[in-house]
């Protein structure tokens, strides 16, 4: 290495153009190497962004040798003169003095992943080496800046975070995807599938709060949007009602969508985003009752009938209709969960709401107010054939200082897809678990 | 309720003290009554604080005749006028106007934890309400801040949060402390006993990471630091090495007790916490090397030879030596897992550290610097008994653009229940996971 070279400072290529006219020294990968006689135009990669470089035989012979024909995802550090290349990826290009390879991929078994078009499968089970790739990076980026700006949305709005346990004694959303564990000593416990009735106790002690962490269910359906590990952000509030929880609902997603467009403008252009579609996102949402979306769904041509559920398509088709995310509050209770309250008003709807993202992204939030009624929640439990012996704690939250209380779920994933614009939440988390995939 | 009662405005308690001599409404719960005559003293709590309240017969019959009697836990909207009083806890109460009872606790079944001194099981049965008492409330705002406060400082570091799997393929930490689930179609899937392998994944593909997620091992013993459901912060970063590591360690830990001090000192109050001891809790941190340890411990007359591990007793002789937490690294290589590289000036030593919190609260931290040479990690997989073909993906990161790279493990329920000076971990987790207990 030159003398210049080891006087440099190490820096990330994500702040590269600040130091146009100095030599640095960058530490990374060999993503692309173009070889044109005595010229090589590598571009690197050092996981904060991808930056082109320049070299000539004539000027710089050790470090053109230790280059050329390289490996892609060789890891290497690169020492040269930052310069201002406006039609280079970042804005600026490295002009090459130095390189020390720190491990070169063998020839006889070159990296798996090529520059070209892979099958989803062979890409998931790479998934390790998958991440790698600059879109699959940005992603991952995006996923995390959605989470930071999740968790200081609620934080501020005096939100304290209560982590659900993850190990459970029964289900909370219906047996039939539940994940059961062999505990010590052959006893059973279950894989959490929502925070939800955990978080209504902690509700109780301290008045709102929020959980943030992995959710299980065993979903048998290979889609693109069901994972059986996910993320659920869920919201409970003390003598909150449904109408707060909408509220609470459009300012977190306004929050999150901003947040990620204000701090990840990068990585949404590497995605080629259509970012004014994001700027339009904030409160307030559109808010229809349950009864009009079904007149909006039939007017549509659609064979929904009153008392049916929506499924894909026709969430689909109501957001077709607004460019925000659409509200629709008071589904049929006979259509939610036993804890769901009913409106006094018309006992046939619950007080109840489901969030559905735009351009026909699907469902990211579902809540509403919780029925505070002991008797009325121990009736829910036994029509729903539920233990309930396992839910003696749940109903105790009814016997000492019954409050109306509310909350939601919001899915990590599907939020995040939407965000990116991927059709497959697989690529919204970092390693997906699904119907036959736990490796890597 | 009163013309006056309507009026007003709905607050917290923790922020009471800002509204004295206003007339406000408070939403929460009957936490104590104390009867004296034609006066009544109840006690509100509300999640953000509690509040002393006073109320007399002759000047407000109808709320008073609504409290008199009242069971605890009892749920009230309750309004009056804020006074400073400087001898009540929080520096204000509240003289009581009008008091609405949302829901009764039945005298006929009272409220299970009375105003006294019950065994830890009953407690730890009855977490759902436990978690209402003010220390444990306490607790829970401060490991809210805590995580708070940890998240901020890897955002601030440049760390990109990429959540590891909780479904894995195989052990990370040995196989004793393993759970087993049974996935979908009879497959088979162990529960993540920490996050590690896929940070260093990640950390190829993004340089600085970290995931920050509930981790599980079927502890098996029943110590008052074992929990076999746990959060650990897990960052790892890409070029980095032991020294790196340690340095972000105790700028970690020095951020999150400073946090803590700073935003939870009202609760840190209510644990009788000395704080002072935690304003000592800065960077740097004292660091020795494992063969220095060894030598203070024999010196202070504790058996332990070079080549032991340390146990509780140790830990706590090496941590009276200091008022910060202590950094001992360079830990015998064979005491280490398969992935800890080695020394090269002296190959029996692994480039490991641990971080051991003052006040004889145990070990917070472990990690260090990760073996990326091919053929030793392949080694190391072997000597482990590990099953090699469910590491291929891990090696696949030693084959293309192996680079030096380093991390932790921070165990977050040791780091708060030091910080909140609590003997059990179980106290600092919403919904503690032990060898008998999944419920509630």
């Amino acid at each position: 290495m030159s003398q210049e070279a080891q006087k440099s400072s190490v820096i990330t290529i994500e702040h590269a153009p600040e130091y146009a006219g100095e030599v640095v020294t960058v530490r990374g990968w060999l993503y692309n190497l173009r070889e044109s006689g005595k010229l090589l135009f590598p571009i690197f990669r050092d996981g904060t962004g991808v930056m082109q470089g320049v070299i000539s035989l004539k000027e710089q012979p050790q470090a053109f040798e230790a280059l050329k024909g390289l490996t892609q995802e060789s890891s290497v550090i690169v020492t040269g003169m930052i310069q201002a290349e406006p039609r280079a990826p970042g804005g600026c290009e490295i002009h090459i003095q130095a390189v020390e390879v720190v491990q070169k991929v063998p020839e006889s078994s070159p990296y798996p992943i090529q520059l070209k078009e892979h099958g989803v499968d062979f890409l998931l089970d790479q998934r390790h080496l998958w991440i790698r790739t600059p879109r699959q990076a940005a992603i991952l980026r995006i996923r995390a800046e959605a989470i930071r700006a999740a968790r200081n949305y609620m934080d501020a709005e005096g939100y304290t975070l209560t982590d659900a346990p993850v190990f459970t004694p029964a289900a909370c959303e219906g047996t039939t995807t539940l994940f059961e564990v062999n505990y010590i000593d052959d006893q059973k416990a279950y894989l959490t599938q929502s925070g939800q009735l955990y978080v209504e106790a902690t509700a109780a002690a301290l008045g709102k709060v929020y959980t943030f962490g992995p959710t299980f269910r065993a979903e048998k359906s290979k889609t693109r949007r069901h994972l059986t590990e996910f993320w659920m952000l869920e919201p409970e509030a003390a003598f909150a009602h449904l109408a707060d929880m909408m509220d609470l609902g459009e300012g977190l997603v306004s929050a999150i969508v901003q947040s990620v467009v204000k701090n990840r403008a990068r990585e949404l252009a590497a995605l080629g985003r259509d970012v004014s579609k994001l700027e339009k996102i904030a409160a307030p949402f559109p808010r229809v009752t349950y009864d009009e979306a079904v007149k909006v769904l039939q007017t549509a041509g659609n064979p929904t009938k009153w008392g049916d559920d929506f499924g894909g398509d026709e969430e689909t088709l109501l957001s077709k209709e607004f460019d925000k995310p659409v509200i629709i509050h008071r589904y049929p209770a006979a259509m939610k969960a036993f804890y769901m309250a009913t409106d006094s008003e018309r006992p046939e709807l619950s007080l109840s709401f489901d969030m559905i993202a735009p351009e026909g992204f699907g469902e990211i939030i579902g809540g509403g107010e919780r029925q505070s009624d002991y008797e009325t929640l121990v009736r829910r439990i036994r029509e729903s054939s539920l233990p309930e012996e396992a839910f003696q704690w749940y109903l105790d939250l009814r016997r000492y200082g019954s409050v109306p209380h509310a909350g939601f779920g919001l899915g990590l994933e599907r939020t995040v897809a939407w965000i990116c614009g991927t059709e497959h939440i697989r690529e919204v988390i970092p390693f997906p678990r699904m119907l036959y995939r736990v490796y890597p």
